[in-house]
């Protein structure tokens, strides 16, 4: 099983790594980042490159897609070599998923049309410019596309792939061995859940902290 | 404020980009990863590199050190010029950190000689073999060093960190715009929760997926 993920100029890093951490574990998995051109791709923080092994057409027919997002995912979304490898690889793909602005490159590949999708909370009115009504669950499975909020959320797309591909004993072993117990000291991964003020200042508009 | 994220050859990524994710985004941060040579450098699968973008030499003085373990952490805890880097930089830092095996390279290096501090589950044995007794919990803080559980637990050591560096604000508007908002399918995290079987499997010594 070939799993590819997409790297682009900007992405946000953890969308990518996230779930590639919990799927590259899955035995018989074979994982590789592709981009444009083969080579170092430079994320939306700018402090970190990661390396992309193949590019595009070394990779026409891979088993998993994933596409991580980035706040410039236009730089996906308006790229045709991207959206028609994107196409193409979903033409024989199993799985095609995306984390976070991911959703917005699959749309603008018209992959989601007529399907459940998400998207990152504050680019829901994106996705739906595009035609695709974000539904505002953590992960989403409609047939084969899968869609996951923001940044962080790959994670739990990951465990649901893998209880899919692999099993539920697969994914639990992967889950023991990554030690996904999570515990965070704050209690603030959503809107609905953050403090009003905070989300009153994002959906306002007010960038003091990147998106991603 | 300056944060060098560590990498050696076999590192375990989400070790390095979970944290990294969420103390990148902090107003100020400069963060930059480091290995003994500038240039790429290759995770544990074998699938990914990581560009360090500068050597060990051109920062000496970071105010945060990161480091991620790797199921061959030894690569580094027995690298005499990683450790002399270790014990320079934790000279002048504010925070000495640690995710997953990355505990056994800081107790390699010296630096945590009476201290409370954790590492991956598996590899409690190791930690007790280096003259540190792990505590168990998921992120443990003694002074200025914090050590965190096996690999995807580095995030919720970000989270906290945040919280002490720039206040629980910016923290909780960090945890918001990385939607981290966990719901895993499963709640097989830890070798308390997960099936018997599976944790017997392992503590056993059989290893069908890496341990990371």
């Amino acid at each position: 099983m070939q799993i590819a993920v997409l790297l682009y100029d900007r992405f946000t890093t953890l969308d990518a790594v996230g779930p590639y951490e919990l799927l590259a574990r899955m035995p018989g998995a074979e994982t590789v980042f592709v981009a444009k051109e083969a080579g170092p791709v430079r994320n939306d923080q700018g402090s970190l490159a990661l390396v992309a092994d193949r590019s595009l057409a070394e990779v026409p027919r891979p088993d998993v897609v994933l596409v991580p997002g980035g706040p410039d995912a236009r730089v996906a979304m308006d790229d045709p070599e991207i959206l028609d490898w994107l196409r193409t690889a979903d033409a024989t793909s199993t799985w095609t998923t995306s984390v976070c602005t991911g959703s917005l490159i699959l749309a603008s590949a018209g992959l989601l049309k007529d399907r459940r999708a998400t998207t990152h909370w504050l680019a829901f009115d994106e996705l739906r410019a595009l035609g695709v009504e974000p539904t505002g669950e953590r992960v989403v499975f409609d047939g084969k596309y899968v869609t996951a909020a923001g940044v962080s959320s790959g994670i739990d797309m990951a465990l649901h792939l893998l209880g899919r591909i692999a099993g539920d004993e697969t994914a639990q072993t992967i889950q023991l061995l990554t030690e996904y117990d999570p515990q965070p000291p704050y209690d603030a991964g959503s809107p609905e859940k953050a403090p009003a003020a905070i989300v009153a200042h994002w959906r306002g508009g007010k960038v003091p902290v990147r998106e991603g």
